[in-house]
């Protein structure tokens, strides 16, 4: 019972601090995403395929969250855009303040997209605002349609579900219409992708929705003086 | 900071509930087992195929949670054994209050084995004791075989490593040697067993460990009487 203030007071606090880094993405143009799964669900090889689509020089940056390690910041350092590995020591999310922090040293102005891969985790993420555009929900054809229905918050919070891991489809027992029914009964509005990092089905249509939320997100005095 | 002190005194109560379950289920030789795993990974195909090879009679129930839904406890209640689902309407895990409630009406007297499907979640279930004699964590081999170091704590708490959907292995980049190896780093006597639920490899290894728990959790005089 006592908890409720508490856990109010870190989540306002938590709120204010990403309202402040929303403020300074806007301010610089930065398209900041945050993409939440299950553990596994294949969010950092999604990554890979992401990052290795960009040119040289796109200023394109990546946080990504564990508990322990920083194996998934190596897999994604090969790439060449900078990428910070955040380990929570335990703590089952990221916060605003950990991206603040993890933020310090880098200049905002060479940033236009900023990707943070957040901790395994398909519940506690979804109530921490990182001062986002936008959340992304990546949830795997091995993990059953009903999950929209079993973890509801983070499927209505987010702007787009990638449904990734088409390529085992042949081999699951998955009803990716029904999985996507089950995530409009719980958010009409939201956007769906299917995606394969294998046999690379569907990246395009990512790629194109990521295209465009940078397009949209662009300063309109930068995207007049290129 | 001032986090934490609260957190250790929730735990410290949740730590004191346990012990009078464990004590309970000691005195009624019930077996009390804790499933825990990411969103996805099986545990309730697992279940329905476990329930599945036990004789009609056989005094075994369950307790299933979920943040929303009881999809679960109606899967699992078709095979004639006590089913309940506990919803934790948005809470990330289980707690012993909630276990000690959901078995408000039941008889120990009646139950030989208990099985507690956890929340999916790798993180935040592993740190409230439940009164269980064991935890046993699944993976699924669509998960990747890091996910031992990235969530050290589950799988050093756990007696038991299932590693299920090994059918799916041919279609996925999954180092089944190099995951069970990654485990024992981080609790080098887990025991594991591999199984999948389709076409039902590995499920006698686990229900003879099972059924290994049960002979040692009997209560002497009970098993002196039959």
């Amino acid at each position: 019972m006592e908890r409720v203030p508490l856990e109010r007071k870190v989540l306002n606090e938590n709120g204010r601090i990403a309202e402040e880094l929303r403020a300074r993405f806007a301010e610089h143009g930065v398209l900041c995403l945050n993409l939440i799964s299950s553990p596994g669900s294949g969010k950092t090889t999604l990554l890979e395929r992401t990052l290795e689509s960009f040119a040289p020089g796109e200023c394109v940056a990546v946080l990504t969250g564990d508990i322990q390690t920083d194996n998934d910041a190596q897999r994604l350092s090969r790439f060449g855009f900078p990428v910070k590995q955040i380990t929570t020591g335990g703590t089952c999310h990221l916060d605003a303040r950990m991206i603040e922090k993890a933020l310090a040293d880098w200049r905002l102005e060479d940033i236009d997209l900023l990707i943070i891969e957040n901790v395994g985790n398909l519940v506690c993420p979804s109530s921490y605002d990182l001062g986002e555009a936008a959340k992304i929900v990546v949830l795997s054809v091995t993990e059953g349609e009903e999950k929209p229905l079993k973890y509801p918050s983070i499927f209505f919070k987010s702007e787009l579900m990638i449904l990734n891991k088409t390529d085992l489809l042949p081999y699951v027992p998955f009803q990716i219409a029904l999985a996507e029914e089950n995530a409009r009964r719980v958010h009409a509005g939201i956007e769906i992708v299917r995606t394969s990092c294998l046999n690379r089905e569907g990246l395009t249509d990512w790629l194109a929705w990521l295209s465009r939320k940078r397009a949209a997100a662009r300063k309109p005095a930068a995207s007049a003086a290129f």
